[in-house]
């Protein structure tokens, strides 16, 4: 662990106070990247941080570039390099008694190679309401949509849904029928050889790092993709469904509400090049 | 401070590690009362407890009433009475590293009181959208409705918006245009003698404690009250709307989105009084 101001500390040891809102209030936001051995290669850190800056932002959180990857060269030089690893960056507004003092530190945890490798292989997902419709973040910026919140507990409480019912994640669908994304991934869709994900911007979800990789990859070798709502009935003949993440990878969607959707192993094996993976 | 398993600690010390997921995920919750001075006294402590205690059981986190009234009689024993305090309960899913093994704390916190008597003496609000339509939690336990969470980023950024535009608080109002909840209290309207306030349940708001105290304190004197959706148009017709919290109390709202409100001196002493305050 490291922390902002302080350097490389024991992993350990505390380090949130009882006021700190990004506790209390989870009133902060993250980013989260692998980290590859042995040569402890940082995964995307550029894209990462504009995108950690611009949730800083949206919270109104000063940020300082420079300070952040100081740490993050210092912190991976003190990691002892395994496989694969997720390094976590988190920002708090900070303690409610030193205001304007926000609170920053990152973690480096070994990755579960066995569980990445299952999800890789094939996910079944649960299709669960998000509640909001697909334009309620439209001239709405205190919804704080787009941003990569700590205030993430119905993302983890979607997740344990979707484990009650036998299923390996959560798909979230927005109020109207559209696919939106999952707690911790974006989706992609293969139809008639186009690759097609949810926007972001009005539907509040986030603007996906992986999905911006796989797009390139794609166009590159001349294949389509656009951004464009994906009512939930066309998953189920789709030609593909991926969930894609920095950290889990693109995991094709093998089974969604309980019904096998089409895999096909030469577009899995593709898009999940694309994105890194 | 004082901290579940632990007893009474230094107000600065530390206490949640890097991979408390209250921390990084906003996955907790929390419960809010006063302590009044010289007796330290706690407010409305066993309704608060329940409450507490129904918010993880929403998000399955075990819960030992007995263990928080010990911390709790400890952490007042030790406090330095006076006038009004707030006495924050929080609980976390606790640390990646540890599963199965909750993070506990409270802290009091002594109150600004020139605030709170600015508050209670009248409040300008500006109305929000909250994104949600007034069902959006119904048949979705996985949205944590009615649960006082941790993750509460947007409640904070709201604040922030209507601060900037010039008022003291917020209003939620649901995608097909009814009053929710403030982002830290109830809304209570008085229209024809009757109290009205939002319902619970499918809304997801907070069941307030300060509204049943109220509506209990009017029933005794013969006025009556009712849970109902309140268009949000109807507030500006409406013969008195209130904001009710156990901290901040019963504010009379005096302004909403810029328009000036019937304010009645004589029923806002009445609802403060039912309400405790």
């Amino acid at each position: 662990m490291a922390v902002l101001g302080r350097g490389v500390v024991a992993t350990a040891e505390p380090i949130a106070t009882a006021d700190d809102v990004g506790l209390v209030r989870g009133d902060g936001c993250f980013d989260a990247m692998r980290v590859l051995g042995p040569d402890a290669v940082v995964e995307n850190l550029d894209a990462h941080l504009i995108r950690f800056a611009a949730s800083a932002a949206t919270l109104e959180l000063p940020f300082d570039a420079d300070a952040w990857r100081v740490l993050i060269t210092d912190a991976v030089a003190s990691w002892t390099p395994a496989p694969e690893a997720v390094l976590k960056l988190v920002l708090t507004r900070g303690a409610e008694s030193t205001p304007g003092v926000p609170t920053g530190f990152l973690t480096i945890t070994q990755l579960d190679l066995a569980a990445m490798r299952r999800a890789r292989a094939g996910v079944a997902v649960r299709i669960l309401s998000r509640g909001y419709a697909s334009d309620a973040f439209a001239d709405a910026p205190w919804l704080l949509g787009g941003a990569k919140l700590l205030s993430y507990a119905v993302n983890a409480a979607a997740k344990r849904e979707a484990a009650r019912r036998g299923d390996d994640d959560a798909l979230f669908v927005s109020a109207d029928g559209y696919a939106l994304e999952a707690p911790t991934a974006a989706v992609v869709v293969l139809r008639d050889g186009v690759l097609i994900t949810t926007p972001p911007g009005a539907t509040g979800i986030l603007d996906s790092i992986t999905v911006r990789q796989i797009f390139a990859g794609a166009a590159a070798e001349g294949v389509r993709s656009r951004y464009e709502l994906i009512p939930a009935e066309d998953l189920f003949t789709a030609d593909g469904v991926w969930l894609a993440s920095s950290i889990r990878g693109v995991c094709p969607v093998v089974r969604l509400d309980g019904r096998d959707l089409a895999v096909d192993a030469a577009w899995s094996a593709r898009v999940a090049a694309w994105g890194g993976f």
